[in-house]
This record gives C-alpha cells, structure tokens and sequence, in this order.
C-alpha cells in the first residue's frame, strides 16, 4: 500500500504553526517571539519597513524553485528593500498561505529557508500568519533600523553624482530563460534566479560613504534607476562599457539569440543595490557605471533605451 | 456599445500603486511613506508588530463582503491582535494580490476603506505591494508601540483573577450563517460579519488598569482563552449567566435551530478582547464572564464545553 504524505490540511494550522517555529532562536532586540498575539522587539533609531508578496503562478512556479530556495528568495527580496534604504534588518513577519492538500515537507523545506535567510540577515523570524489557499502566496514583512543615521531615499541624487550598483545583474533573468526553455544549467543562473543574493550590510556601507540615493534593482536596473531620476528630478546617464558581463548570462544570451546588455540593464528579480555617490565617495566594492546630470529620465551611452526597462506585474 | 469597466490589468501596477496612496495624509511619527523602497518612522518604547492573511474564498467572498468593508475589516484584525497586546497602532503596510480582470473600482473602493480604518485605528498606511494572484489575497501588517508599557501577554494569567471581555461575541458567526442561507439580514450582524468593530484603545485601556493577560477573540472565545489558559498554567471557568445575549443573535439561533449561548462562546471574528485582572481591578466597560483557577482549560459553568470550540482554517 502506497504511504500516503502528510499534508498541510492534515497537520492542521497550530501544530504547523509550531513546526515552523520551535527552537527558533530569537536576536537580543526581541522580548516577545511568535506565540502571542503581536511580537515585541526593540528598534534603534528610527524604524524601517517594507512588505513583498511573492505569488505561485506569478513570481514563481513551484517546479522551478524548490521550497528551501524559495523561503530564502521572500527574506531575501524584503531584506533587500530595507538595505536600500542604508538600514539593518531586525524582525521578520511571513503571512503564508498554502493549498490543504500540500505536503507538510514542502512548508517545513520553506520553513527551514526562511530561517536561514533570516539569520543571514541578521533579522529573527518573530511572526506570522499562515492560512489556506488555492496558491501557495508569501508575504513578507521586514522591520529593521537606522541607529541614528538618517535613511538614503531615492529622491537625493544631484547633478554631479556617480551612479554604482553592488551586486549581481541579469543572472536571474538569464535563469528565467533557462527554465522556460526547459533546461536546468547554466546552474549558477538558475540558481540566482531561484534565490537573489542579496550582500547584507552593503546598504549601511553605502549610507556610511555618503550615498545621496539608493534603490534595490528589483523590477530592472533602468527602471528601477527611472524611480531614482524620477523622485530626484535628474537625468542618469549609464556607461555600457563599464559593466561586466558575466560569462553564464553571455552564454545564455548566444544560446537564445538575445543581447547580454540586454538582460544586465533590464533583468530584474537579482536585487543588486544602485546608488548614487558624491564624486570620490563610492565603497571599493561597487561599480562605477554612469553619472547624474541635469534633466530627466535615464539614457545609455547618451541614448534613448529601446524596447522595455523592465516588469510590471499586470502588463504580463 | 456596452462601457468596458477598467481592469487593475489595464490601469498597471504602478498607476493603481498611485492611487491607492495619492492624497494619503502620515501620522507626525512618519518621515517616509508610499513611494520609496521602504517606510520610515518612529517608535516609542518597544515596537509591536503583527500580520493577518485574509484569503478570498476562505475568510471571505466578494459578493458578501464589499470592497470598502472588506479593506476595513483587513486593518481592523491586524490592529486588534495589536490591542490584545496593549499597544497603540503607528504604521501599517498592506500586501495586496488581485486578479487583473478585476475591476479598478474595487480596488478604489477597497483602499477607502483601508483609509478609512487606519484613521480610526490612529495608523498611517505607510506602504506594500500590489501584484497579480488568482484570488484576491490581503495581507496586513501593523507596526505599534507600547510607549514605555510591557506587553500585556498571554501567560500573565494568575489564579483568583477575574475574566473580563470587551467588545461583540457571536455576532459575526450570525451574520456568517445569515449569509450562508440567502439573507442579507439582521443587517447588523451581517455588517458585523463583513467587518468588526475594533474599541482602539481598550487595549491599552486595560494594560493601564492592570490586565495580568490578554487575548483578541479571533477563533471563538473558548478557544482563544484556551491560548490563554495553556500559555498562563491555569485553569479558566466561565459564568454563563454574565453573558448577554444579543437580540440578533438570539433571532438568528431560533431561526436556525441553533444555541445562541454557542454563537457567544464560540463565534469567531468579532475581534473582541478578552483580558485577566486582579478582583477589583476591570475597568468599567469590560464585562465579568468568569474566573481564573489553579488547572487546565476552559470550562463553563464548572463543566467541559461539548463541541467544537472555535476554528482551524485547514479543518474546514
């Protein structure tokens, strides 16, 4: 007789609830963890927060991104928001909701990637809520802190900048394309695809040199730099010849007759930090790849971009 | 030729974002809201933070719930968890997945009533994400503080305490079950089920007056302060005779065959609190329903409840 697998509906909501959270560990800032009705924890300085929903169907297929990797890219996409602002993550709240006929191990893979992530983070995994759900839908909650500092928005780049991005460009695109042709490799993009690495403490580390404005590159490096232009009414005009075109997101542009540049400047989803300088500020491990100027909008090489900047949520 | 209504699909993610926030007056303790990677703003005393997930098809269905109602209600259970602590709400963030044929006025409609009761809750909508799901899915986050308090928590509860509830009891179980046979009335107990009325400062109401414990009747009150009995090591008895019963209750259980004690008892959603104090100490508006005794569990009137009770949202 086949074993049949536990699942979710079978478990029920409290003793899932208390897979997900015993023995987790609880940073020094937290007095109250899950198990009441609010968790308590102390912020130093001003608080910082953001939320993501990641969405089976639309962010994900759960298919492409086994579970462990998927509960690390919801911490990891929500985190990134915070060290765009210069800011250090402290607590994280992730509403779940997930179909009744889902297999408790998937929720205990995605549990265990979600401790994980937050632990890279630095953040302790203080709440939630999980509930049922024709698809499985991650919203992610990040609570973090400035310790006095002021935070870095994207309205502050003036004329004069230099514009640097830390972290990775167009892998995660480049594994979309992977996977929707069907095949797993180049692994490493698959991978970056599956879960952003996200460098925490670079935000802060840009905010201590003096960043006038950030962004996190979720939806596209020119889109997201759109945003930045935009609040802070200036033109950024980008080098092409100054980014590294990693060697799997070339192989995979020649293998699908697409351009590399391509997916660098509008692949989104790696959650690289762009920021702006004061000329002579930037850290030693970000990448100088274009300057602020009068005007409005964001140019390459001093040109219009043709074709899209990057991701809407409803327009696909 | 019939008007096309306007979908979320074709108004796109960022002029519907746009909407939502436009026009949005922040509290004093807000320096950055909508708009930017993330919120920032001040926090007195320890934070306090919770989230709840409201799924269309589980906690609600759009035709008995309309929009408005259902954005008020979505901040309404997130902040009550908050009350249950003690705290008073500063921030909230809303985690917002909608089909794309939906209608833009829904959202429109939904986002005044998230307005509205983050007004009435004292809160500033700071932020969130909007994106495309299958079912409409909405995910509250609030942002509190107890402003030099303790939290008033679950396992405070002492023996020769009183219990004291205050706030609606089985009123949102009658408007369910209403709903479930065609009607639309009492009206009142439909419109309690469609949204509860959250008391915003009862909460901190009883932390100053000395509450040992405290809960928000989310499930059912003989489960939820069988939360509070296990998580305190004692033993709750309830009276009852101290419970009122109210007229559209009372309708509903004779027209259902049904027991309008169990509606009171065990009727989820109404968000009432229900807290511990020393004798002597409950402040006026609260109501006596019991007492706390050396033990385990809920009884009432001495004896075990037969029945099921409260809610688990993968038994059903």
């Amino acid at each position: 007789m086949p074993v049949t697998p536990e699942t979710v509906g079978s478990v029920g909501e409290f003793p899932l609830i208390e897979r997900i959270t015993s023995g987790l560990a609880m940073g020094p800032a937290v007095s109250v963890g899950p198990g009441d009705d609010a968790a308590v924890f102390l912020v130093n300085g001003s608080a910082v927060t953001s939320v993501d929903v990641l969405v089976e169907g639309v962010h994900f297929r759960r298919d492409w991104v086994p579970a462990e990797r998927l509960g690390r890219r919801a911490v990891a996409v929500s985190c990134s928001d915070l060290e765009a602002m210069g800011a250090h993550q402290v607590a994280v709240l992730v509403g779940l909701s997930v179909p009744g006929d889902l297999e408790a191990s998937w929720v205990a893979d995605l549990a265990r990637g979600i401790r994980a992530e937050c632990e890279a983070a630095g953040a302790s995994l203080v709440g939630g809520d999980v509930t049922r759900s024709r698809d499985v839908t991650l919203a992610m909650t990040v609570v973090g802190e400035l310790r006095g500092r002021p935070p870095v928005l994207r309205s502050g780049a003036r004329p004069g900048d230099v514009v640097a991005v830390r972290g990775r460009l167009g892998w995660a695109a480049g594994g979309l394309q992977v996977l929707k042709r069907g095949f797993r490799s180049p692994r490493a993009l698959v991978e970056a695809y599956q879960c952003p690495v996200v460098t925490y403490g670079a935000g802060a580390e840009a905010a201590l040199a003096g960043a006038t404005a950030m962004v996190d590159v979720s939806d596209g490096l020119l889109a997201d730099l759109g945003h930045l232009a935009s609040a802070s009414e200036v033109a950024v005009d980008l080098d092409s010849g100054r980014f590294d075109i990693p060697d799997p997101v070339r192989a995979v542009a020649a293998a699908t007759g697409g351009d590399p540049l391509t997916y660098v400047l509008t692949g989104g989803e790696d959650h690289a930090l762009a920021a702006t300088f004061p000329f002579g500020r930037v850290p030693p491990e970000w990448l100088v790849v274009g300057k602020v100027a009068d005007g409005q909008g964001v140019t390459v090489d001093g040109e219009e971009w043709a074709g899209p900047k990057g991701w809407d949520h409803f327009a696909r």
